[in-house]
């Protein structure tokens, strides 16, 4: 027999997984907070409480909106923990994830959080991953149950890594996102096709400028290389069009003014004849 | 005998310009402000004056450092331009292109404004692209010439759109590096190999986000599609982890926050069921 799973929360996340587990073959419980979600997805095992739908599997997974829910809904179930495996894979940051992991380890619960790399309908196919931190054994030994819902990517033993790696993900997704969306702003001031634009110039431009990104990560890590392209000091001084360009054609320019910010104050704490990489530890408050 | 070509400026990129010209056999005339500069350029004409450097040829491009020295550099030149072509590869702004294209058309000057989508060192290589708006009979008549130092394309008869796609695309390579410079500052926060991250995951991630761009662009020209991804309302509930996350790791979350407040923005004005192409609209101040 498969492994007997258990999922909490029926979001359209939580709704995704379970499909997966059951269409795998894999006994599987659920238990949502409010009753009826999700009434196309049969196969399963409807808990009554919380209690119930731990108790049932040796593996739990628990994906809700967000942390405080986690909290709320796994409380009345800690003393069913003992001996289970918990997989958090609620969005959440890292403080989250090792909160959590200390109230799992308290339960005599073994804990992996976990960052879902992919929207619900990519769920079960090639595209998604999942990476996960925490107990190395529990992930040893749940792997490749794991893997039905999603290629699952180990990142360390502290719990708080994969909410970590998972956000900076984000935030690189999120800031590729800010500048298109600031170009199609711009573009769009005048008249010129989004499209033609976005498949003859931008995708291609950022393709070829994604290069600089393991050479900016290279810098970090082994220091300085001859800087090739324009130095900071040079980027300080030309963000100015950018800026005034945005503003001259009717744009707000907020996306842009932190990053202009960053480089005129590396530009004031001396880095002007070093690269795009200076700016990174200019970003760190504490440590 | 090849076309003679004027470059006005010797700064980094003009002289990879002139360079360019004159390894592919064009007569090159060349001038600077301050004599003396690239000294190791060799086989060029070093006019005097500028009105001297523009009346050695038909094609004079200028760039230098910024706009305000194209207006100082070009004035005493003025009534030498009659019946030749001002190309102008000066980094600018539309406004800026659009003011000195009135100028050269009172001189009885062709005007090409163009944006150089490369640093020095890759002017003459097969990378090396130019962005070029204005005239498009002098486009015709001189793109063989111009293709000497880059490929050329044309992008409108407005003399101020090579200058914005030049900064649109600028805009798009920023906001993609400051999320990475932020995904990069948050793993750093932890012992994360800043190149194993970049390599195994952060690339590829972007690579694979990167096909929503296109899908952004069709719904701007076409139409909202049936999202596939999260809904505005869910992506402005999420954002909050990545802001908390940077914070919680002694990380100044700057570059994130306009992006945070575009999507909240998003929400509040009705928005929350959109995906992240409704965004754009909101950046118009104006229009």
């Amino acid at each position: 027999m498969k492994t007997p799973v258990t999922v909490l929360g029926l979001g359209a996340m939580g709704t995704a997984l379970a499909q997966a587990f059951v269409s795998a073959g894999h006994p599987t419980t659920v238990w949502n907070r409010t009753p009826g979600r999700a009434p196309d997805l049969t196969g399963v095992t409807r808990a009554k409480t919380v209690a119930d739908a731990v108790s049932a599997s040796s593996l739990v997974l628990v994906c809700l909106l967000d942390d405080a829910s986690v909290q709320e809904a796994l409380a009345p179930a800690a003393t069913e923990f003992a001996g289970r495996t918990l997989v958090n894979l609620t969005n959440g940051t890292p403080a989250h994830a090792r909160r959590t992991a200390d109230w799992a380890t308290q339960q005599g619960a073994d804990y992996l959080d976990g960052g879902i790399m992919a929207v619900p309908a990519m769920i079960g196919g090639p595209a998604a991953f999942v990476l996960y931190s925490g107990s190395e054994a529990a992930f040893e030994k749940h792997g490749p149950t794991l893997s039905t819902v999603a290629r699952p990517q180990f990142v360390g033993a502290d719990p708080g890594l994969a909410a970590l790696h998972d956000l900076a993900l984000l935030s690189g997704m999120y800031g590729m996102f800010s500048g298109a969306i600031q170009a199609l702003a711009l573009t769009s001031s005048e008249k010129v096709s989004p499209t033609a634009f976005t498949e003859q110039l931008l995708v291609p431009w950022l393709t070829a400028m994604m290069a600089g990104i393991p050479a900016l990560a290279r810098e970090l890590e082994y220091g300085a290389d001859d800087a090739a392209g324009s130095n900071l000091a040079m980027q300080s001084a030309g963000f100015v069009n950018l800026l005034d360009a945005s503003r001259d054609q009717g744009v707000d320019p907020a996306l842009l003014v932190p990053m202009g910010e960053l480089l005129a104050r590396a530009v004031r704490e001396g880095h002007g004849d070093e690269d795009i990489a200076a700016v990174v530890p200019l970003l760190r408050t504490a440590g």
